[in-house]
């Protein structure tokens, strides 16, 4: 693998041997350590929107392999400030980097980073459109648990139309040949995803399903769409009762939570919850993704 | 020592294991940088009100022992923003870190860091009431020159009230059965430490004192609070002429120092201040702290 | 080499032998990584003004190099916010570190630093007045191409009173005994260098240049000046055309570029720039700076 950019060109046999990965690393976690698969390499992190959490894993997995950050997302920094996006690129391109980890607003610009550098990208959220790390993240935390993917039923529930997780996550899940079905008030209808069936109806969309997959509603995203909140979580906020009403074995989200709006108060911290678990996966996908990247790491 | 949190769960023999270790450090430095006892160590700082000096010196003694830095501290992080601290420390949670290194405005964060983190847990400062690293900086700072705690008697001047440097400090003090006074207008009178005697004329406190410590004033926490700076410092700035009728042999400050408030110009640059060896001591105390905590580094 | 002020302080054989170490360290990168001769040095970095391209060239050479980075940049950090920057060298002088690496908005910063500081001292840009290795990186690229600096004929082109990399250019250019000439607008018009030939009109600077450094228009310390840019550009913008008709052989500028203002759009990209290298090369420079300064490499 030379790049991570979207899942859709990702094939299903890199996804796997990822995970797997993955997993190895995170139970040789402190061989790993000492080995420094990635001593001496040098990455640059630039993220144009915020980011806490998959900045935070990047930065774990950069060190547990050994590798250097340079980080030079904005805020101090005077890049993207008049520059077009196009000269960074070419500024990036000067310095002896072994890859950036971009995450952007706009979905055109990992595939401008990528043939603009001579140096893997690696894709940290992008846009509307994809974050990659986070749908292997979730296929790890699924794998983990003995989810047979193929015969799996997921409903992915809430801002769909908002949400590059959910896009990334459909994909992989297709991959995988997962049963997808998607659940959202109209006004958060994906616009893709055609041949995945869609309900407005809760009920409908969760008859059958075993994994339930509920979204952040993303109102930085609104882009001037007015949304009744209160009205939304009455209809689609996932609690206990729902869990146990569908029998659902177990309930994700991408996380940062809004409790109480997405899902109810405590949810997160029962037993049938894997959200702690995607959190903590993130940090190994991450790691298998630089080592098999920049040191061509295999299992 | 499982955590460095507040003085108050310091033993004697640890603060004083702590000051050696710190010393012994100080004299060895070029070695231990060879030994690095911390390499591989991942050490996550989160400082939610802003530090220079304790910060940077937490990031040599880090570097120092070898360890790698994750700096999460807002700004461009999305941490804390919405998210409840709670929140942020289940995410935290979910991380290989090897310690958080926490400053916070709020004085309940610490212990629930503690509780709901399984790796170590440093304070570097928080709300009014601890400052540790800083209280056994003091400590090492005195013992270097020889003073016997004891016998020690330490007059400390200033805005006590909003000090949590002065809670520390007298709280370490204290545990070395030094002879303590307060000394502060009204405004500035401490609530606690009934025990204490408390002088609200300078010239009451520093009869008989050895050691001084003046305080930075704290308007980022008079909360409403008027005070007339002007009239403080014709009272309680200390001067060259007042160590000299009082006969005090050491004045010292936590920094950053706001000379000709509570300190006339040139008085921290005479040979009767620690204060600048206060600065310096930080990165050592720091290493030991650090060294004592993660690797269980005995003298 | 203690230090890097100035270009005023450094000799040409000072100047030749960082530019041959740069260039060794070039060619040799992948060795100098394993070498890591600045392992357990710990570098500040403290710019007091934004800076992109420099800050990340100086993070690059320090991790290429082994050392570690402590940045204490404002944004987050309290330095100089009510502080003077006496009080800041105080603080600094206090840590166990083994550089200052040092951009600041004020002239005389830089000596004060040297002064208060007994660790080096290294000028990362420096008000109106200096940007060293911006200069010695200008140096090199040149050298690569082969060109003879005593034999070299060297036009700078644009807003040369704002810039302190015309100011260095042209202080390194003279050392090695080049033949300058300056070409600005009235309002652009350096106030030093009178004994270096200035014209107003571009046609008299450019008749018989091999060499065009062409600068970036500063408006950002334009204090009050009202510059009409379309006019200027109409003038002054270097373009295909120029180059032609002058027979230039190559166009150099110390970025960001502003194209279509003081550079047609395209320009920096073709065969007669030197502008990708120019960026390239300041990673190298400022290795060997680093190199020189700290392990006290020779060549």
């Amino acid at each position: 693998m030379d790049n991570l950019l979207n899942i859709d060109r990702l094939k299903k046999y890199q996804a796997e041997s990822l995970v797997s990965l993955a997993t190895s690393i995170k139970s040789n976690f402190p061989l790993i350590k000492k080995e420094k698969p990635l001593v001496n390499k040098n990455i640059i992190f630039l993220f144009l929107e915020p980011s806490t959490r998959t900045k935070t894993s990047f930065k774990f997995s950069s060190f547990i392999l050994g590798a250097n950050i340079i980080d030079i997302s904005p805020a101090s920094s005077s890049i993207t400030k008049g520059e077009t996006f196009e000269d960074t690129l070419k500024t990036l391109s000067a310095y002896p980097a072994d890859a950036l980890i971009l995450r952007s607003y706009e979905n055109s610009h990992i595939e401008m980073a990528e043939k603009m550098l001579d140096f893997p990208v690696i894709n940290a959220g992008l846009g509307t459109l994809s974050h990659p790390t986070q749908a292997l993240t979730d296929l790890m935390t699924l794998k983990e648990k003995g989810i047979d993917m193929k015969n799996a039923k997921i409903s992915i529930v809430g801002d769909i139309a908002h949400s590059r997780v959910a896009r990334s996550s459909i994909e992989i899940f297709t991959l995988f040949e997962a049963k997808i079905n998607l659940c959202a008030p109209n006004y958060f209808k994906p616009k893709n995803f055609s041949d995945i069936p869609y309900y407005e109806d809760l009920d409908d969309a969760l008859k059958g399903a075993d994994i339930l997959m509920t979204l952040r509603i993303q109102k930085e995203r609104f882009n001037g769409l007015s949304v009744d909140i209160e009205d939304y979580s009455r209809k689609y906020m996932i609690t206990k009762d729902i869990m146990d009403k569908y029998k659902i074995n177990y309930v994700m989200h991408p996380g940062p939570v809004n409790e109480g709006i997405e899902i109810s108060k405590g949810l997160q911290d029962s037993k049938r919850s894997l959200i702690h678990e995607q959190v903590k996966n993130g940090t190994w996908i991450r790691c298998a993704v630089l080592a098999e990247i920049l040191a061509g790491k295999k299992i």
